[in-house]
């Protein structure tokens, strides 16, 4: 049995056939039309699914799409995306299911991420997950009881948004001291301006810290200790199984992992401290492709 | 169809008879055997049982108990109490029901709580809930997709033990900064004593405010600006429904009620916060009764 996964994002849409095992193949990697109006990169996704089902000869059962922005799950509706213009409302599922005449399901991608994670990735034999996205945003994905948790109204989740503070910077989103105010990949690059007196990328700060700059050290531990408030909030709430960490920022790996668990272990209560397992996500750049494609296949 | 429903808690133990709409006949509360060991509580929890059984006259299909500690509620077995001392890895369900013939349920009283008010009280018509009990303790229980949600190793639920701040005060839980160290009973006492300079009760402090006392008007706001931290956490991380609070503490209402609204309005993310509603508990007295019976009806 066969699915499309495609991985909508603001730079790069990405595209792939993925087998029952989460096996991808015929990947396609396309850059998103720059400023594109919503028909041409509505067509380019058509175009690109169909020529990749006449590719590969299966018979395709549906398309599962993850979009960089709030949707409406069950009505297949695009609220709004951030980062790419024009979009508001948008009844994406029913032009795709018209155009390409397949089924077809759409998610946020945190929550496709999760799903990725949960039946292949790091997530695999845990009920209860939390995934986290560390990139520009941070962003969350909940499975509860084996299922993907979407919330009374389709935005849980904003693990990002978690204040961990009374006071603080504003946020974005309207909030005080939300997490993604502290460890959002601008906020960590300030800081590195900072200490650094110039420019440096998160590459960089990362090959530093790992060659023992201390100052870089510094700036991943404090990435680590602000992070692991929040997540001291989302195990004492939920006692999950496990927590798993993707995303570009989660390349720094054990900068920020030994860090995180040693304060994890500390702050949270003994019991949920001990149960939840801390873990980087496994899938890298197929995440998106193959949790879109389960949108399919799970339903 | 008849449950009964048996609240245990450190000071009081409340029985009653509950029908499948929650109505309460027979009522109970007999005062906890001070200093009871096991045998004289659990013998007594059995003769009370079996009186209100008899006196009613009617079939009882089984016994739901709620109980002031952590249990695993699957096989029935009562880790400890903070409270009572000298139990520690209690089978007390297998013990119940070999001494009263019946099937026996047992969870923690704030889930049983949980369970009352999703099902007859505030929470009702809600798929995503979470309940607050505010006294000496501050608990949480939370249904998921119209069910209880115990989490991975049943501790699900702390919302007393979500962190407020980075940094802040040492809890008795190993934690820092937890919201319980600011809003439990004890500290808000604490605090008026400092503002008044004596002793003086919650309820003291609820009339003052209602009366218009500038310093206790002041201390139930801060308790709610506190409240409201870790509230947005969970309304931003979860998207429920509502929120229903309850306890000790819920009696200053709209003391609370208002600035925690408004609070909640102004930090958490838009859609989040338009989508939840913040509600007062409405089983009062009951609520352990009702939703301890719950745990033998819904299963």
């Amino acid at each position: 049995m066969y699915a499309i996964g495609v991985d909508l994002g603001a730079t790069f849409v990405k595209i792939g056939l993925v087998d029952n095992k989460g096996k991808v193949y015929f990947r396609r990697k396309i850059e998103t039309p720059p400023g594109a109006d919503k028909t041409l990169l509505i067509d380019s996704i058509v175009n690109n699914v169909k020529d990749v089902i006449k590719e590969s000869g299966k018979q395709v059962y549906g398309i599962g799409i993850g979009v960089p922005g709030p949707v409406d799950s069950q009505k297949g509706i695009v609220h709004y995306f951030p980062n790419i213009k024009g979009w508001k409302e948008v009844p994406l599922k029913a032009i795709l299911e018209k155009k390409l005449g397949l089924r077809v399901m759409l998610d946020n991608d945190v929550n496709a991420m999760t799903l990725g994670e949960f039946v292949f990735g790091a997530g695999k034999e845990c009920d209860n997950l939390v995934c986290l996205t560390l990139g520009t945003g941070v962003g969350g994905g909940i499975i509860i009881d084996g299922k993907l948790y979407r919330g009374g109204s389709m935005t849980a989740g904003e693990i990002g948004h978690m204040p961990i503070n009374e006071t603080g910077p504003k946020c974005n989103c309207g909030g005080i001291a939300c997490l993604e105010r502290y460890v959002g990949n601008r906020y960590i690059l300030e800081r590195a301006k900072k200490a650094f007196g110039s420019n440096i990328t998160l590459e960089a700060l990362t090959s530093l810290a790992k060659s023992g700059n201390k100052k870089a050290v510094a700036i991943w531990t404090d990435v680590a200790e602000k992070l692991s408030v929040a997540l001291v909030e989302v195990v004492n709430l939920l006692n999950p199984d496990k927590i798993v960490i993707g995303g570009g920022i989660s390349k720094a790996g054990e900068l920020i992992l030994s860090p995180l668990k040693r304060q994890i272990r500390a702050r949270a209560m003994k019991d949920q401290a001990k149960h939840v397992k801390i873990a980087l996500a496994k899938l890298g750049a197929d995440a998106g492709i193959i949790g879109a494609s389960l949108l399919i296949k799970l339903k």
